[in-house]
């Protein structure tokens, strides 16, 4: 779930097209290629590697970013558990906010330094 | 070992100034504050939590930078594998260095993205 360091309800808007999926859809499979990622306006989705659960995202996380940071295919499967609505951002979006919003930047380093404490807590 | 998205040597220059450390010496402890992060200027730094070595690092690699972002305690213990000079770069540079130059956030991201990555691989 999101904190206010991890919040990017910024991102979403009104006039931002939006995606939506129902409880069960697979969004995306661990090794297609990604152009974008996600931010969640409402609704729960699952990260997980086969069976495993790597975490569960709520209203205003962002998941996908991994693919657009080093351009490799994604790294795992993304799963609406509810009905979700999401904000796609693309690749272009993404390097524009890293480049003109450095608070951005931060707080997708703190969702990556989140995740990597929690699997080297797994490990 | 730093590959070219994730070459931190521009930050390091002559006038700055370098701390070094003796094969097997430990930099840093888990569950210490943290201050700085670290370049390594040469020699190699391996980070291990109790006797799982979780990544090594070489010249231009950065390490010590998850405590920076997220302002938790050292996560895992850094050890001087060989002889090593490290680059210590403060909180202030770090947050200045993001915003100023949004290529560094990138590579900082990478190396995060990198680390999460490996880490999934192994759990």
């Amino acid at each position: 779930m999101s904190n206010d360091t991890t919040d990017f309800s910024l991102l979403i808007g009104p006039q931002i097209p939006s995606r939506t999926f129902k409880a069960g859809d697979t969004i995306f499979k661990q090794g297609e290629p990604a152009t974008e990622l996600y931010v969640i306006k409402n609704g729960r989705v699952g990260i997980q590697l086969g069976n495993r659960i790597l975490d569960t995202l709520d209203s205003y996380d962002i998941f996908g970013e991994m693919a657009l940071i080093d351009q490799a295919p994604r790294s795992a499967d993304a799963i609406a558990v509810t009905d979700v609505t999401l904000i796609p951002v693309s690749e272009k979006q993404f390097l524009f906010l890293v480049s003109q919003t450095p608070f951005f930047a931060l707080k997708v380093m703190r969702v990556l330094a989140r995740r990597l404490r929690a699997a080297n807590k797994v490990i």
